[in-house]
């Protein structure tokens, strides 16, 4: 593959080749992670699109919401991709279809790229990939990346970590129960959305956004906020109410960070975390490879028999890792 | 230190011999570390305690349980130590006291030993020491080892890790909802007592019990269960009724596990856990100090600063790191 080649065309904005390139970062095939590696660095990186990440449990309408909002951007003569984080390894080839029934009318958007989870059996390797088809997606010039996940254990931090703005859609709630979002995803939320806010839900959706607005102002005040951020607002992905607003919202948000040097800090401070994660998470896996392997399987029985204990085991594989190497 | 003489001081059941080998191996300094293997190394294997893990969400009774629990064993005649694994780390000196305040019976019994979770930044290292101290009480001769946890997050899964028997301790819930219990933590259970089974809360933990025998029921057979196990069943830490059951289906369980080999699998496949938990731990803390550490420095700052992707840089670290080493 001419990876040259293939950089260029998805910079020209092929369709096609944006495609093949994600399938290539997704790959965990060792020859195409070297070619994935190759083509993230041979991308330029003078574009940028706004990358919004966005967390909502099953039944809040996030499907909806990202067509209706995603067809307003378009509207708006802007370029939007949509990619997904599915912390579940179950999706098989089948969803693809799937995200693309859910959002219709967005799909046959010539200004709009939908991409599917890829599909995984952990996390880690579903973040990486994601947030390198973030990278191509900017690169083949989209103004809006979304990045969605389903509102359920650590994915909502992996988004986060790969977003500019994070935003948290909730539907209207009974009673003044605050649905139990966990204190570190309202921490983690830039904007938070009620949706729904249409017809019979307007004076629930009413009543939760005041409650949302209370809740945030109790949080501490962050750096990277002006005034007023994060904040609680209504849309309703059905008849579209709000959601200029919300965009434009958003806009307000990401321009005062750009302009006060949190957009750029907050980009670093997220491929340094990649960066480490990457390390991590390759190191630890050359440990399930070659004699290390083997060494681990044979020290693993001496534990398991009782004939060495965990941390004596531990200490002489670790002995054995640094073994020539000073580095280590 | 004279590790041996520790080691014997241990087995022959001194009491401050025992709390020092704990200080030891809680202790995060390197040259403590190297001691505490060695202790580690120096006890004898033919000690075998019950280790019991119990978890339970505050409010449920906990405290009060392994009081009455814990007095009931030593009446039989049992030695009964209690350690605790705690995942905020925001315990301090002062949760000793605590501690032994919350079982004060208990706590003044020659035959109890009680052991405040280990002050930690993190679960892991929680998780590490605790699982030592188990050792370190087998040795000195106790015979059964109860080690709590606070039913939040992983830490349930650390103690299960370092169990024989996993104990879910609930309290009467209103209606027939089931307390929010994960499914994951339901899988976990050997057995689910249902306490405060007394006085007007009967009824309530009458249906509560109920309830979890039917979830149970439906949980996929496990092949380390005998007939009616997992089970729930009621308890009173106040009257101590039901105590003396669960202690006798407690002991069913373990026998049959023991004539069966399920005791001495899981004992096995738990060390193996721990063997690898350990390696992954000790080589991610070497990418923190030396050469290693000022190249993820320098290669994070040439990530942040846009020179290199976060891929790039973390193939080139990996390259560092595997240098000389033909092993990693």
């Amino acid at each position: 593959m001419d990876i040259t080649d293939l950089a260029q065309r998805i910079v020209s904005g092929e369709r096609r080749a944006l495609a093949r390139g994600i399938t290539l970062v997704e790959s965990a095939r060792d020859d195409h992670r070297t070619q994935a590696t190759a083509l993230l660095a041979a991308l330029p990186r003078d574009r940028q699109a706004l990358r919004i990440g966005l967390s909502g449990t099953p039944g809040v309408g996030k499907s909806t919401f990202i067509e209706s909002f995603g067809m307003m951007l378009v509207g708006l003569g802007l370029r939007v991709a949509v990619l997904a984080v599915d912390p579940s390894s179950a999706r098989s080839g089948g969803s693809i279809l799937g995200d693309k029934t859910r959002m219709e009318r967005l799909s046959r958007e010539p200004a709009a790229f939908i991409r599917p989870s890829p599909s995984q059996t952990y996390l880690g390797g579903v973040a990486r990939h994601t947030r390198e088809a973030v990278a191509l997606c900017e690169a083949a010039g989209f103004d809006v990346v979304l990045i969605e996940t389903v509102g359920v254990g650590q994915s909502e931090t992996v988004v986060a970590q790969m977003s500019d703005i994070f935003v948290l859609l909730l539907a209207p709630a009974g009673g003044d129960e605050l649905q139990g979002v966990k204190r570190g995803i309202m921490e983690m939320a830039d904007v938070i959305l009620i949706n729904k806010a249409d017809g019979d839900l307007k004076p629930a959706a009413t009543r939760t956004c005041a409650d949302y607005s209370g809740a945030l102002r109790l949080l501490r005040k962050r750096p990277q906020d002006p005034d007023g951020f994060p904040k609680a607002m209504m849309v309703s992905a059905l008849t579209d109410e709000g959601l200029v607003t919300a965009w434009d919202d958003m806009q307000i948000l990401n321009t005062w960070r750009q302009e006060n040097g949190y957009f750029e800090a907050n980009r670093a401070a997220q491929a340094r975390y990649w960066f480490e994660e990457d390390v991590r998470a390759g190191i630890l896996a050359q440990l399930d490879s070659g004699s290390a392997r083997n060494t681990m399987i044979a020290l693993g029985n001496a534990v398991a028999e009782g004939r060495l204990n965990p941390a004596e085991a531990a200490t002489e594989m670790l002995s054995f890792l640094s073994g020539s190497n000073r580095r280590l």
